[in-house]
């Protein structure tokens, strides 16, 4: 096993990485961001399942399978999604304005937008913009990266770690934006994680796809997958060092470290989630497989009434076996059905709980963070994921934003 | 085809069908409802798909499998459900009060039950009024029973009409409740119907399906099914009477009736939905097969961010776009898709509309009653569902329910 890894808001430079945050004229507020990747650098990144996938995503996803990335272009406040082809020409043009400024190939440039679906981009102001953004490049950034790549977040995501390994001390630094149309499918939100540690460019695409799906993939905030969603790795090494292999014992340090700043971020997207007031962990257990174990926890997570049963802190667990119940889990039998709130029993399997009182439900659910846990009695399967509760604040972010 | 027919709000009675409301002492309005059905007359029901069956939808579906139904007991404000076997002792001992004092046979009782989940039922307060409710069977009730099985529902929801077949008159009229935790599967909420037109037994069960998958499986408040739902039929008929064949002209009037009966309930529902400020129908055409149709429109229909818009009135097609995309329709070709709102065309193949003005949009949306129409471009297929939006008031309801 790997040692404990500890994961701070420390924003640590990571070599080879450098930053840039800008806005157009009249912006009151930075949200562009240039992220320049040294040469020799690999980048691994995974992006949204939706059908409807943004121009930047496109024409992101196919640069990096032509060309190894060399920067990373990102705005926030407009997504240039549902586009059409005058969304991807504004995505290129930027793209090549970049690639010149910074000498290298057009396809070396990823591009990321994250906002407003269905407006063109302001595409001749950004462009403007750029000149300015390559001559503030520098690793000291982090922060205001994270900053700049915000919507209706209310504060910067942000975190970093250290880990050892052979003698040597890595650096993994990330940062993450999205708070709303969480519900990440294979990838999720914009979030940028880089680490000075080499690890050769298929290696590394594994370990995106293995990080992500054990975080990101593991967050809902209201079960919207954006059109947007992005991951990317960073690993920036150096050519003097030998890449970290996934047999040797090294990778497992990697792996722990990588995977912990990415929870803390997957985290605190959930804590920062639209209107949210709690952060709860859905736990499920004794599953026939992985999967009808986060069909359930999903079905509970996106239950309207269960999300705003928790604003209310109102232990009212006949919505949780509601959700259990039609998480369409075949051939359930609800006679060893079990739900746990943190630690309390509330419902033992098919009836309720004799010494449960609503008094110790309603203390659990007062907390800004508990768990479900809920037991199926058929398997040996498990899963947990996080989410947030519906308010009256999520609906109000949700009818004004844009008007 | 049969001839048109014109649904109300006028209370008819059904020959060979009484009601009765009542209350539990101390009870600040009716919430018991027994109805009692002439010998001879036929039940058709659905109940909930969801795992977690309340007691009594156990209870109902297995005696209308033993007996033929003559009475039906219902109570609103408890569900009865989550409550094991005490949960079934006491749907088991009302069922048999009543058939003890309407000379029935026990299994001919059918009990339901709705309210707040995981708590006993004051089983010994109901068997007292179980004497007073057979008094009061009267033919004209329907209006009482439709307001005695409400819980947060605003309004009473009824509907009636007539049809005539070879000469003869027959009616249909109907109840329902519900307005949360609905998105009924195979059956829904309380709704019950009944006619005077003959139909035999098991008929009238592929009548009861066939309406209920155009009708109450069409409609969604918040994409959760309750562990009570359940939609009755009854036709009382009489023996001198031969019964509607289903290869025979008249059933299509009776079908016809019977379905435009229950349409107007759902939108009832629909119309009073928790918290509900529009009544939104969402149409998906061109699919390849109702199913993928269906699942787009649900898609649409449970997005939190589709119905914070339409709370808002805000034309935000872009969230439309992103729930067609993420609804897992396999292959979408974006680039064929086309959004309406009403008539009004606001994104055509895989762009923006040109001519679409954002002005014109919320014109639409600023509508009580709007439709949502998705061309997937792929196929023949086509489906309609109706929701309502998610607005504060929502959320006030489910927060403060119970507390």
């Amino acid at each position: 096993m790997a040692a404990e890894i500890t994961v701070d808001t420390q924003a640590r430079p990571v070599t080879g990485v450098r930053l840039a945050t800008g806005r157009i004229a009249g912006a009151e507020r930075d949200h562009l961001l240039m992220i320049e990747i040294a040469r020799g650098s690999c980048v691994g990144a995974v992006f949204t399942q939706n059908s409807f996938r943004a121009p930047p995503v496109v024409l992101a996803e196919r640069n990096l399978r032509v060309a190894p990335a060399r920067a990373l272009l990102v705005n926030a406040g407009n997504a240039n999604a549902g586009t059409g082809r005058t969304g991807y020409d504004n995505a290129l043009s930027l793209c090549a304005e970049t690639a010149r400024l910074l000498n290298v190939g057009v396809d070396s440039v990823l591009p990321y937008s994250t906002g407003v679906i269905g407006e063109q981009l302001p595409a001749l102001a950004i462009r403007e913009q750029i000149p300015a953004l390559v001559k503030a490049l520098s690793a000291d950034k982090w922060p205001d990266a994270a900053t700049a790549i915000m919507t209706t977040d209310t504060r910067p995501k942000l975190a970093s770690c250290v880990f050892q390994s052979e003698g040597q001390t890595y650096r993994v630094t990330g940062i993450v934006k999205g708070v709303g149309m969480i519900c990440p499918n294979m990838a999720t939100l914009l979030a940028f994680i880089a680490t000075d540690a080499p690890v050769a460019r298929a290696d590394l695409q594994r370990l995106t796809r293995q990080v992500v799906d054990r975080t990101f993939n593991r967050i809902t905030v209201d079960g919207d997958t954006s059109t947007n969603d992005a991951f990317t790795l960073i690993s920036t090494g150096t050519h003097s060092l030998q890449p970290f292999q996934p047999e040797a014992p090294a990778w497992s340090e990697l792996q722990t470290a990588v995977t912990a700043v990415a929870l803390q971020l997957a985290h605190a997207v959930v804590r920062d989630a639209e209107g949210g007031t709690k952060f709860i962990g859905v736990q499920v257990e004794g599953g026939r497989s992985e999967k009808e174990c986060l069909q359930v926890a999903y079905t509970l997570a996106h239950s309207p009434l269960v999300k705003t049963a928790a604003f209310a802190g109102d232990p009212n667990w006949g919505r949780l076996l509601m959700a259990i119940g039609r998480a369409d889990v075949s051939q359930l039998d609800t006679e060893r059905v079990t739900i746990f709130l943190d630690d309390l029993c509330v419902f033992d399997r098919g009836q309720p709980h004799e010494q449960y009182r609503e008094a110790a439900g309603a203390r659990v659910m007062a907390q800004p963070a508990f768990d479900i846990r809920v037991l199926l009695g058929r398997g040996t399967a498990s899963a947990k994921i996080w989410t947030s509760d519906l308010s009256y604040e999520y609906v109000k972010i949700n009818a004004e934003y844009r008007t």
